[in-house]
């Protein structure tokens, strides 16, 4: 006797304001059974903050605990088999709830398929079980608007890089585009900013954290102490406002 | 004595599906006494299609309607003074509104500072007036969604372009980028697929036109017909696959 298999909906839950979801990402959640969401250990993950209001306790909660991990780990440990092995565990872990027959929200800060976590889990399970996709506000445009930058006019090219790439590389991207997003600075925020200044951008350059969330902060980029800088901020370069 | 002036709230409505708008998009679009939205002569425009369900006949709606340009017209006429012109006329006709004390809402089909035509309404009126942004969800990410396409991993970079670059230039950035979307596109696909097949991409990008919409239209970018590409289309070159 073949059961009906449940279905996976990848669920863009936006930036951080609860209100910044979609009627259908909520919709999707609240008829779900299972909500499933990447935290850390004892943490309860930004996503799961976002929506946590519109849960009912009646739904089953599925934490992913991801490893802690950095980027550069010293040897026998790597990053990218820590965080393949985790995901291949949480993709099992979804899977068990699709197989019993139950839906499963998978909710993602933002957007699922923008530098998501969602993505390694499509990747692993969107073959095998019918999936959607709802996408959500991205960070990126969030920190534009409580900015209230026009962050790309017309026919501009946009160019969005993550902190993490090397200074130089940075540099010539940053030095190629009329607009720009650097996300994942924390750490990397030193080297961005040092790279903005390079380049004599520093007076359009624009620095947000936790955009739309209760604790978000803009500061003036030249002012930030690079020791208080988040993972979960950015900085922006807009394009050159077009005067239309 | 001084009234009250009106506030302007530039919202994002998302890419065509009416349950993709926010909460609070959806709020502040009701509770707003004026509805603004961009058409062309005769016409809805797709900002309005997408909310109207949820207006209430109570509130005034405006119509901004745009000249009929293309970006390269014959002399006497010209594209930048005709829509320069526009935004002028469309502003002050906004302003007396909330001169008048009378809330704003200006809706913008995707999110408001991604290529938005509500840029040029913010550029005129949010020093004059209380403004506030809410970001929906952009046209590039709805497109990622309907086509199950993870746009870009990781440390990845993201370059969106217009359609309307010259071939060299576009050519020349999408060969230096992981990840990719080309907006606008209606005549421009002919040269717009041809970097794609020049760059050996043909195997990896994708075209969806109307993403979200009851029209959408998905198909192998290799088959698509190039006079049937509307606007409303477009490429998407999502970044390898990080095997995570
Ligand atoms: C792994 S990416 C996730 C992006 C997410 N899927 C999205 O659509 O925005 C994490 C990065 O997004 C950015 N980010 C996410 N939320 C943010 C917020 N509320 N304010 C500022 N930056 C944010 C930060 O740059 C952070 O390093
Ligand atoms: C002036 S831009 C407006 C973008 C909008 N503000 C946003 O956030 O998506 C218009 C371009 O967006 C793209 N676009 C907008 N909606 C779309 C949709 N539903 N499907 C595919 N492309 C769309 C097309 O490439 C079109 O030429």
């Amino acid at each position: 006797m073949s059961e009906a298999k449940g279905r996976l909906f990848g669920l863009g839950v936006g930036p951080g304001d609860p209100e910044l979801i979609t009627l259908k990402a909520l919709r999707l959640l609240r008829t779900s059974q299972v909500v499933a969401y990447p935290a850390a250990k004892g943490r309860k993950g930004n996503a799961l903050t976002i929506v946590e209001a519109h849960l009912d306790p009646s739904q089953i909660l599925l934490p992913l605990i991801y490893p802690v991990t950095t980027e550069k780990m010293p040897p026998p440990f790597n990053y990218e088999t820590a965080m393949r092995a985790f995901y291949d565990e949480s993709a099992e872990e979804v899977a068990a709830h699709l197989d019993a027959g139950r839906d499963v929200a998978a909710i993602c800060e933002g957007d699922p398929f923008f530098y998501g976590s969602f993505m390694y889990l499509h990747d692993r399970l969107a073959d095998r079980y019918e999936t959607e996709v709802v996408p959500g506000v991205c960070s990126m445009l969030a920190c534009a608007s409580v900015l209230g930058a026009p962050l790309v006019y017309r026919n501009q090219t946009l160019t969005v890089l993550s902190g993490v790439l090397p200074e130089e590389e940075l540099k010539r991207r940053l030095g190629d585009t009329e607009a720009a997003a650097i996300m994942k600075l924390g750490t990397n925020f030193t080297k961005a900013r040092k790279v903005v200044a390079d380049l004599g951008l520093l007076d359009r350059a624009l620095y947000v954290e936790r955009a739309t969330m209760e604790n978000q902060r803009i500061e003036p980029l030249a002012a930030v102490d690079p020791d208080t800088v988040p993972y979960f901020a950015m900085i922006l370069v807009p394009g050159p406002r077009w005067e239309a």
